[in-house]
């Protein structure tokens, strides 16, 4: 007998909408785990502090991580 | 004249020692920012909850978020 468990995400929704790594203040990755059987991107806005999922295998995504590993001291004020 | 800034970073001290990405609950990206002019990465492990900092040019990381992508619902209970 399969044990029922209780899946529970933290997106409910997934935002198509593209976002710009600029305005980005955090990305978190959580990865598929027994309480969500997949992994989910949560990125957090720099002004508004809104929260959006976005779609881990969209082409923006793929950007954005891109984007954020290669700022390292290049950041001017 | 420069203004001077209070940088304050997230991590104080960057772990060498690899993590598996199978102990993972969360991978947080944080890009450069005025307040800390590197992009920080911050692990936070499954059964203690410890949270970790890593050098994001590591291999390490880059197998991390290999390895976090790739899971999607091949997640076995």
């Amino acid at each position: 007998i399969p044990l029922s468990r209780t899946t529970r995400c933290t997106c409910i929704k997934i935002s198509n909408q593209p976002v710009n790594p600029k305005f980005l203040e955090k990305l978190e990755m959580i990865p598929a785990s027994l309480s969500c059987p997949h992994v989910e991107i949560i990125v957090t806005m720099k002004k508004s502090g809104e929260k959006r999922c976005l779609n881990p295998e969209s082409k923006n995504v793929k950007n954005i991580l891109k984007a954020i590993r290669k700022e390292r001291s290049t950041m001017s004020p």
